[in-house]
């Protein structure tokens, strides 16, 4: 959090101001209201009147709480970037460390918040839940707005979930179920809507697909995603391709963004350049509209101020910082957001993960002998080269890859924190360690993949009538997405 | 056309060649077929190899047919504008000229083709109707691939028509029913589907209007449409902001469009700047889609290689430029165009007609003595300052408002061309000839008043079900659309 009040304010946007000054004001009232001690307000109190002052050097207009900057630069990547930063937007994801992209930086660099113990014991307190442990594990690190969602929940008031995912091709890889698997405790934690948004439209835009293809890649991820297992009665996963067709509210709220952002903001925001097609320019409005209660007519009645809350990777963010800033001006909630790290390759923090390499990570098709020689033969391992020099030197688990991948699958905390100590003080080889991960990841994609074929088995039969604006039961909606097949 | 193929190369983008070497082949085609003389064919085919080199030279590639430049610059108006030169795009229309806009550079600037009396006397013989007094008086002066949609016809290939309207506010004047009145004779004399586009998300985007708003506009626009009495078994009306959520098939279109442009291309074609909003800078598309059957499945049972035959004002046509570029590029057909020139205000044909100046023209809603009031007080005359003079010098038809309605207006060709001679020797009185528009606008308007009225009564108590994918009957939902009041 100090890291934030620290950095640089003259690299600052207008808009990343008024952010801060809003969060600041936040603060400020809930040390007031908390009865926090005097000089701590004090210190608060400064650091508000000094954010506002910068605002009003930046923008020559005084702060003025609900209305930001109309003319705002939006966070951008580019000009803020040293040599040694790494780079993140939703199409990339670069970093030189084996360690992985700096969480801390990005928190700074994007301007959202720190997922602290104070929050994490908030959301226990308020649940009644023990946290996931991707929570635990700063596998979900950063937020926007969370303490508004427990607020809600604590008056009972509504809110949703709205998660998505990028069908660019039919193989989905571990990596893939982080959002999906936290998501499912939120909505079990929560009880309460979700919606799923594949984009499609997204992958046609971006790759070398047919619509055609886009939409059946829509159509066997989905299969996945229903075998994570959400509350049948309270899901909605939707296609773009096919959901943007029904749904006039879903257009309308579309067009309502479009107005509201400029060309020179994506451009700000995502580096489109003058020779992107205008698909891909407009296309953030289509990611940002599931972010509002009335894309979802069928399911909240047309009520249009139901505050959404994101879980995503941190990559997604700049989707939505733009849909908070558009918001207010369409009179709608901002989403709250929840962000993930990134998933690692199994060669390294710092190597790109693709589809389109099977050995780059663990797909959910992988039989149990294939789980077994990818972990063995690819994951990178932070051990030392011989067992004499690991057994004196221990291994290092912040570079080890099966170690990463045991903080986001193995849900025991004592265990993990036994082979960390192991593997640390060189009692545990490389070879043990692997064999952790093994055992821990073949059961689970078994289950996965047995849940997957059920899933087929279910939805055979079920009806196949168009989506009608009354249906109250949302879940037919997932059956006639895979019905189209 | 002579004019087309002497201007000055060096300013022709590469498109812009393309299209002439296209249409250049396929004049040559059609001298060889007719048997022409000799030096004609030369002609015709030395002009035909002298653009293939410059579009060489242009491009760096041989031209190849069917398959325009990838990375074209498209039509621009701003750098080929002379001081003198008219300027005409989607949002302006300007001339300084009395006598309009100079309708035979435009259709040098735009590339497309004159509708000249062989054209006509084509259409006469094809259909075995006397050609629309549009036609003869030059109203619809230009167009674009009409002889395919007449080979068409001769052939029994089945085509369609394409026009629509941007909903800016309820009133609808004389001047916008030009475009209906044009197709509603081409329904009739090709007896084929028609689609009526409404662009309430259009007019959303671009002016001070709420979503809400724009689409009852929409609504109270079909009723003027539907009063002109199309077919209703062979029409669709649809507003963007409705059908655009109720059916899969167009969005699949508008992206498929959207990917094929970049922001450079709109930019070019329709002076967009880094300052708009994306929903503008994407719109295009949604104009375009229409252009391609595949957009109504409901029609044209998924079909997606029915050509299209678009009539509208020439302004228009840098919608359509871009849509015709983009159509081999789908595999989809190249639409057809017939354009027509500006309808002129009142105040005379270089002020600009506007819907908020009740005086600048004739609306639908107006009373037979605020029609005849509004032409003796504002029609712009041609006359003389006195009588005397005027007996003397006679009045000028080229830049009198009330003439130029007539030629509108006035079906009988005699009548008119009496007119004519008249008030060019001075013996008919201004007066006279205001009086001659009146009782020809008085008439018509309150047959149209009546015809909306019936309109209202005809759709009360009509179903309300929404438009199923396999309805046949594409009446229904114009009754739709009205039925969301």
């Amino acid at each position: 959090m100090s890291n934030r009040q620290n950095c640089d304010s003259g690299s600052l946007s207008a808009l990343e101001l008024f952010e801060r000054v809003t969060i600041q004001g936040d603060k400020v009232r809930s040390l007031k209201a908390a009865e926090a001690p005097k000089d701590e307000i004090d210190t608060a109190v400064r650091l508000l009147l000094s954010l506002k002052l910068m605002y009003k050097a930046t923008t020559g207009q005084d702060y003025k709480a609900g209305s930001p900057p109309t003319d705002f630069t939006p966070v951008n990547n580019a000009p803020a970037l040293a040599e040694d930063d790494d780079f993140v937007d939703p199409w990339t994801v670069q970093t030189s460390s084996a360690k992985g992209v700096d969480y801390d930086k990005l928190i700074v660099r994007f301007g959202s918040s720190k997922v602290d113990k104070e929050l994490i014991s908030r959301i226990e307190r308020v649940t009644g839940q023990k946290p996931h442990h991707f929570l635990r594990r700063g596998i979900f690190f950063s937020h926007r707005d969370m303490n508004q969602i427990l607020d809600a929940y604590e008056n009972k008031k509504p809110f949703y979930l709205y998660t998505g995912r990028g069908p660019s091709s039919e193989a989905m890889h571990v990596g893939h179920l982080i959002p999906f698997i936290f998501t499912k405790w939120l909505q079990e934690v929560f009880d309460i809507p979700l919606v799923i948004q594949l984009t499609d439209d997204e992958k046609y835009l971006w790759k070398d697909l047919t619509v055609k293809r886009a939409n059946e890649y829509a159509i066997e991820n989905a299969k996945d995603i229903i075998a994570c297992g959400f509350n049948i009665n309270k899901t909605f996963i939707f296609s773009d391709l096919d959901y943007l067709g029904m749904s006039p509210g879903f257009y309308k709220n579309i067009v309502k963004i479009q107005k509201h952002v400029t060309f020179n903001q994506v451009k700000g925001i995502f580096g489109f350049t003058d020779s992107d097609c205008i698909g891909k320019i407009s296309f953030p409005a289509i990611q940002a509209a599931p972010s509002f209660s009335s894309t979802f007519p069928q399911i909240f009645k047309g009520k249009e101020d139901i505050q959404c809350l994101i879980p995503c990777a941190i990559d997604q963010d700049p989707y939505f910082r733009m849909t908070r800033d558009v918001a207010p001006r369409l009179g709608y909630p901002k989403p709250a957001l929840l962000h993930s790290i990134f998933f690692p390759a199994l060669q390294g923090a710092q190597t790109k993960m693709s589809a389109s390499d099977p050995n780059s990570s663990i797909f959910l098709t992988d039989t149990p002998k294939q789980i077994k020689t990818k972990i063995n033969k690819h994951a990178f391992s932070g051990g030392k080269d011989t067992i004499e020099e690991h057994r004196k030197y221990g291994g290092n688990c912040d570079v080890d890859v099966s170690y990463m991948y045991l903080t986001f699958f193995l849900e025991d905390d004592d265990k993990l924190e036994q082979l960390k100590q192991d593997y640390t003080s060189g009692a545990l080889l490389t070879g043990e360690l692997k064999k952790a991960l093994i055992e821990t990841l073949q059961p689970l994609i078994a289950a996965h993949q047995e849940r997957r074929k059920q899933v087929t088995n279910e939805m055979q039969g079920i009806s196949t009538q168009p989506v009608k604006q009354d249906q109250t039961n949302i879940s037919n909606v997932i059956f006639n997405l895979w019905q189209k097949q």
